[in-house]
């Protein structure tokens, strides 16, 4: 069965989390809205013209005629059938638990550069959003990378791993996020990522297994840019 | 098994969410945070005395050496348990995206009254938070309602419930988000109110479940307050 991912084309955004699990699981699986009338296809299920499972918004995914919505719940569907998660129900939902956690991760980083409103440019909010980024990288970046890292060090069987003793898709999420913020926030990433040892040890031990590095090297993964969740804006990357 | 519930005293909060499934179903359950010491055994689990399991934040639920954690987790965990989701695997991912939209719209409403950062005072982020829940109130709640409304309208079993032909925790949470969103906005729901017959159906059916009604006026249901999600600042109920 082919799945069928349901995401803008464009950006990396929150559809990236999905691509890295089906990547390295190397699962046979189509990226829609990248195809031609691809995105047409993806409205269909927005304007609940494919059925009554209606996502509220991208990415979704579709395996026969079932329909998931949201990353961790697609994830969380897709971690068995893919290996990567461990196999009992309580790493199950541990790993889910985790998983959540990096979308709030995800949510605030987001917000650094629209506090005032999703729907609004960042021209018109760079004032809010500068204080909003600096309040975010002295004390929210800091609660969550330190969470993490003490999750690997207290795993039963040690710091290489979120959970278990072999990869999960949770472990190729914490790349994606600190890919991601060292795209955003260079500066700041420099001054803080030397007090998590754990997670830079992950980062480098994911970006070289075989499938992420042929899929990172690959057309298939975009650039960072500034329609993204991860947006380098020099003026919000200060020194706090 | 009793199931162990840790979350703040003193709010309804995200724990709200899972106190009403709870409720609704009978079961057996701790409110561990209100009883003496419980505020102690809650942060044992934060600091990582708990096991490995350890919660970003509350609400987490224990069920006898599991920690589950994020209330659409937790929910997800007792729906098949307490009866409050349909049987099979599809409907449990379906509900569990619906459960994540309304985690995204509750985040959303919490950010009116906090748009700079949630570590500091609503008193001095008001002049921010009027723009938020300016645009929030103009283009995201209806967003978030009109989806709801859909979703109900497109129920193939008829638009009484969300998911299939009986009460799920998904109904459950719906109502406890009009009846937050009427304790914040009072004047602007009036507004809105009449364009989602469906829910408000929905709402009125949940508050007669008998389980429900007494809850509601049970000393366990706290009053809405001003520390929680759902705030009623007047000035942030604005005409649009």
């Amino acid at each position: 069965m082919t799945y069928q991912l349901y995401y803008w084309d464009g950006i990396q955004g929150r559809g990236e989390f999905v691509r890295l699990a089906l990547e390295e699981a190397g699962a046979d699986y189509r990226d829609v809205a990248r195809e031609n009338g691809g995105v047409e296809k993806m409205m269909a299920f927005l304007e609940g013209r494919g059925g009554h499972m209606i996502p509220f918004a991208p990415p979704f995914l579709t395996d026969g005629s079932d329909v998931i919505s949201h990353v961790a719940n697609i994830l969380h569907y897709l971690g068995p059938k893919l290996n990567l998660v461990p196999a009992d129900e309580t790493s199950h939902f541990f790993a889910h638990g985790l998983q959540l956690t990096i979308t709030d991760f995800i949510t605030e980083i987001h917000d650094t550069h629209h506090p005032l409103g999703t729907d609004d440019y960042y021209e018109d909010q760079k004032r809010e959003a500068k204080i909003r980024a600096g309040r975010f990288l002295k004390s929210r970046l800091p609660k969550f990378l330190e969470y993490f890292e003490s999750i690997l060090a207290h795993n039963p069987t040690g710091p290489a791993h979120a959970i278990g003793g072999r990869l999960s898709y949770v472990d190729l999420s914490l790349f994606q996020v600190l890919e991601g913020l060292r795209y955003a926030f260079p500066n700041a990433l420099k001054r803080h990522e030397p007090s998590y040892p754990n997670l830079l040890k992950l980062h480098a031990m994911v970006k070289e297994r075989p499938n992420i590095r042929a899929y990172l090297s690959s057309r298939r993964r975009l650039a960072f840019n500034e329609s993204g969740i991860f947006r380098h804006y020099p003026e919000l990357d200060q020194d706090t």
